[in-house]
């Protein structure tokens, strides 16, 4: 990555609007901008404005008119980048964009990749790297508590409880190597139960982070909930039902839905990542075999089975299996069609559901109120599910699998603690475990992992 | 319309992205703006900002942040709108532009309609309905010559030819007032040679604006190419070709195209509405008939027509109906299907065609190099179909209404002139001619008619 050029960027969302933004930055941004558009007042040139302010323009090519535009100049370190920034606001004609673009670019820019300019604040030291991946999350979340998750992130609660950690890591290190130069004395400075103490500390505040990975997952990409039961229970009615859409195909055959279907959808602020899954039953048909044995792996991947019965069918408890794979799930059985029942009927069947002693409701997949009351459900076992608090949460799988490692490498300095190996052994895991969390923050990196992470941002960002 | 209040809406597209823009228009914009961000740096409040300045602060919604975003401060008379503003641009995720939304509306913001922020600009008199209509052509332009004509229109090109008109009727008017003065006297100061000269003028430059109307159209909306012809001739083929894309369905089965199918494409800057239409034969068929009853209307609408012929099938003339309602449109016979005959048939068919006179191209709709060949010949048709120039062009069906009517009004004051009658009624009519150009400039207008014009704007500008 050349940081020496001049970047540019729309952006604003992809499309039309009233207004588009175009962001330009680099060295020459401001020098690139002062040669396209002219302000209109006689406030003197772009390369003339102070920074922070902005000015009503002509954007000129080749002496015509493409557009009148705002332009705010930026100048380093005071802006997003860390560089020197113009951002173009212009009407938001599709056109207009584009043309704009390529006079950016024939005057100088290069097209910004994925993520560049986010990049480039990292690059400057304006974020860390667990810090400029939030901006991603911040950007993609779609409900209030993955936008508080991120937005915690990104203002570095992570990144400062890391720095906690390094800053008892080094306290550690700093004890052995003292050691380590009077090696020759064969004198222990470092009390080794100080030692243990503290490396159980960390370790147990890594754990908790790693294991707060499930809640931020579920925060990020949804709760999963898995959508299952027999064939024709109604499974699809209810999944378009919570998704208010009409994704799945219902139809009155069995086995219609064949591949699983997902989708997400906001309830109360949480969101949650719901799975339909092909009817279970006894088949001979390959393909709807091959969707039974999807909905198995859907099941497992969930945290709350909804398991639809059709209450027009004989009563049937649940089968062995499928208890056994929903046993570290919450499980409900959700009784559906309750009105194509009498009221008698009703109660005869719902009494034997209780008797089996699981969780329960009754619902009719046609009825909003019912839809509502099982909303509701969902929302208090999510709630229950994941105690957030204000506690930091993990959210990313390279940061997961980071701190686990940290994790591994603590266990094995406290492993080598209670054998009471040498200094010099101690000091090498403590090295990996500080150079684990620094992959973390970015301390330490590679142009992979960068490519990696930026790479998924859209562009403009 | 109460402009009393104050006015927000995303201003950039629809949808996740770098960043959006949500604009804060009317009296309290700053007051409002003022509660719920606050600044990073210790620059005192965003009251306290200078006019065309941007900062840096956290958005705050009951103590907790938001998001951290940019806001930019503009102070009345000096913003779009002519009021205060504050273009807040946040980070573009979805969620975030819709709670800052709620926010501002929490905070005393009325969500503003479509094209509102463009109302307010008019009514403050920071532009005239003609120019407020061109930012709305400007953002749905897609082409150069339709961004050009709008961008020309904005800046008030048409507008000042427009007041220029009116100076030149309001001279005949003051002529003709000056004798009414002076009525009883019985005296002639206005010559009535020179009032019919210059009523002539202005009637010649209307006429020459309500004329424009069809280059104006074409360049808004496309120009318009009929495919017509046989059924089977590869009409869809071709179309598909030229929209890059499989809009039409292709088969081999006679009368496939049914509903007439039409879509734009830009080609050199030129925008093109191809419209694809059923094949022309005698039927039974009920349906197809109807779509037969189409074509001829399209062909009506149509500038050019491109009339395909299958080489592979029998030559035949154009027939006389088909050539009568190509009378006034630039016709094409496109002679497809080329890969599918020996050269020596070819040739012989080509002769055939070149017999007839008329305007003819050899294509294979298979080959690249064809099709290229073939929209070369139309751009060059369309570039001399609308020898645009640096004329003003009307383009608003609204304009060339109220042209029109100027047009009869001012024939009314040239009949009068002629059959010599009285300064009064001239002067009715002359009055009558201010006012349907005030229409255009919105002198003279009503709700109705701005509710019209704005409620087709996006919401945002």
């Amino acid at each position: 990555m050349i940081r020496s050029d001049t970047i540019c960027a729309i952006s604003t969302p992809a499309g039309q609007g009233g207004i588009a933004v175009i962001r330009v930055s680099g060295k020459d941004a401001v020098a690139i901008c002062n040669r396209i558009c002219r302000p209109a007042r006689k406030s003197g040139t772009l390369s003339e404005q102070p920074a922070n302010t902005v000015v009503f323009g002509s954007i000129l090519r080749e002496g015509r008119l493409l557009d009148e535009a705002l332009a705010t100049v930026f100048r380093a370190p005071r802006s997003y980048t860390g560089e020197d920034t113009v951002e173009i606001s212009c009407h938001g004609s599709v056109f207009i964009q584009q043309e704009l673009l390529k006079l950016l670019m024939a005057n100088g820019c290069r097209m910004a990749a994925a993520g560049e300019f986010t990049q480039r604040a990292f690059l400057n030291g304006k974020l860390d790297l667990s810090q400029a991946e939030a901006v991603g999350d911040l950007i993609a979340s779609s409900s209030a508590a993955a936008h508080r998750m991120a937005m915690r992130q990104m203002r570095g609660e992570f990144s400062r409880q890391l720095s906690e950690l390094r800053r008892q890591l080094l306290k550690f290190t700093s004890l052995i190597e003292l050691e380590l130069d009077f090696s020759e004395e064969d004198v222990e400075f470092a009390d080794r139960n100080e030692l243990k103490q503290l490396a159980g500390g960390i370790e147990a505040a890594i754990r908790r982070l790693v294991t707060s990975f499930d809640t931020g997952n579920a925060i990020k990409n949804g709760i999963p909930v898995a959508i299952a039961g027999a064939t024709n229970a109604g499974k699809s009615t209810l999944l378009n039902r919570l998704l208010k859409d009409e994704r799945a195909i219902v139809s009155d055959v069995h086995g219609t839905t064949r591949d699983s279907i997902e989708d997400t959808v906001t309830l109360e602020g949480l969101l949650f990542r719901f799975i339909d899954t092909a009817g279970i039953r006894r088949t001979d048909d390959a393909v709807e075999r091959l969707g039974v044995e999807r909905t198995f792996r859907k099941i497992e991947q969930a945290s709350i089975v909804l398991w639809v019965i059709d209450l027009t069918a004989d009563a049937v408890p649940l089968s062995e299996e499928i208890a056994e794979r929903c046993r570290n799930k919450r499980l409900m059985l959700v009784l559906n069609k309750s009105d194509r029942l009498t009221e008698d009927a009703l109660a005869e069947k719902t009494a034997y559901y209780r008797r089996t002693g699981r969780e329960y409701t009754v619902i009719s997949a046609k009825s909003d109120a019912d839809v509502s009351a099982l909303e509701r459900r969902l929302t208090d076992i999510a709630r229950f599910l994941h105690t957030e608090g204000d506690d930091v949460v993990v959210s990313n799988l390279r940061h997961r699998e980071a701190l686990q490692k940290t994790a591994e490498a603590l266990r094995r300095v406290i492993d080598g603690l209670n054998a009471g190996v040498s200094g010099e052994f101690l000091a090498q895991d403590i090295r990996e475990c500080m150079h684990f969390l620094g992959e973390i923050t970015g301390e330490i990196t590679t142009d992979e992992v960068l490519g990696n992470i930026f790479g998924n941002f859209c562009i403009g960002k």
